[in-house]
């Protein structure tokens, strides 16, 4: 799969792994693919700019997607930008920690946001399917749990008490934004695997 | 006027000079008013918030403003947290620098963005206005000029090939959304003036 991100690919095998045979999987570091420029402006467009990328290097069908979270009360921001919210040298920390900075003054019944994920399927002979997931929620003013990556800590998603790193992986992934869309994409692919 | 900020309380005393006596412009540092914490969720709520809090901590005809820069791709964000966009020990130079690091791979199509002013009036009595002003343009990918405050040296304003930056005072109080806003609300703040 097109992504470089370790934790991605940990949790991509999981979701997946019901649905494909798990030596399938690799990574776009495994596969020896160049890291993409995410000029899109969607979503939507980066996910497809990388799966055609990893497809075009290694002549495999590839999944890949753009994820991150969408905050009401920023408009959508985060969003394409949630991976880069403190910088080009920031991290999961560096984000979380400043995107509460930035909501700091902003009461509950305007800390809604959700997680948004598009997962494209591109294929070497140009075919190309895009599916989306959204796990909607309230963001904490400070981070719980140990568990997930990226903005996990700061968001409860509805109908729960615990943040998504609190939730088990297996808890997480039947619910988030990244299982609802490659289980979804997943619908595609096991036609074009044959 | 309620703020603290020693910019504004220059701009708001050249773009008002024509239409009160320059003694009747004080800041609220000079008046003695508190800081307000900025709970609003828009930049009217804010601005309101400040008049209110100055009127009442005065006795006097008080004017505020909240404004900040709403960047299309962003959904409008910074918006009303333009002056804690790096987080709360952010200056302008950090703010700036931030958002042109988040906007890195977007190219001048999508670089879209506004200025935008709410300026409040409130009279110890329970009287309020809110007026609005708008500078829209294009995003730089770098600063330019010293002139202004705040994101100035990074928005070209339509009609112009300068950032803010790089106009006059006068020329950049001529255009912009602070200007519009105030001159819309000096009819409403004559009349109470007498």
């Amino acid at each position: 799969m097109a992504t470089h991100n370790q934790h991605k690919i940990g949790e991509l095998r999981q979701i997946l792994s019901g649905l494909l045979e798990a030596g399938e999987v690799i990574g776009a570091g495994e596969a020896g693919a160049p890291d993409v420029a995410e000029t899109g402006v969607t979503f939507a467009q980066n996910a497809l700019l990388k799966a055609r990328a990893v497809a075009a290097h290694t002549g495999l069908i590839a999944v890949a997607d753009d994820s991150g979270l969408a905050v009401d009360i920023l408009g959508g921001a985060p969003g394409i930008f949630s991976a880069r919210w403190a910088g080009r040298h920031g991290d999961d920390t560096a984000n979380l920690t400043l995107l509460l900075e930035q909501l700091a003054d902003i009461s509950p019944e305007h800390r809604r946001a959700r997680f948004v994920c598009a997962a494209a399927l591109a294929t070497p002979d140009g075919a190309e399917v895009v599916e989306h997931g959204y796990l909607p929620g309230v963001l904490l003013t400070e981070p719980r749990g140990n568990g997930g990556f990226g903005y996990d800590p700061i968001l409860v998603p509805d109908g729960q008490h615990r943040s998504c790193a609190e939730l088990s992986p297996a808890e997480k992934n039947a619910i988030s934004h990244r299982g609802q869309a490659f289980r979804a994409l997943a619908t595609h692919l096991g036609p074009l695997l044959g």
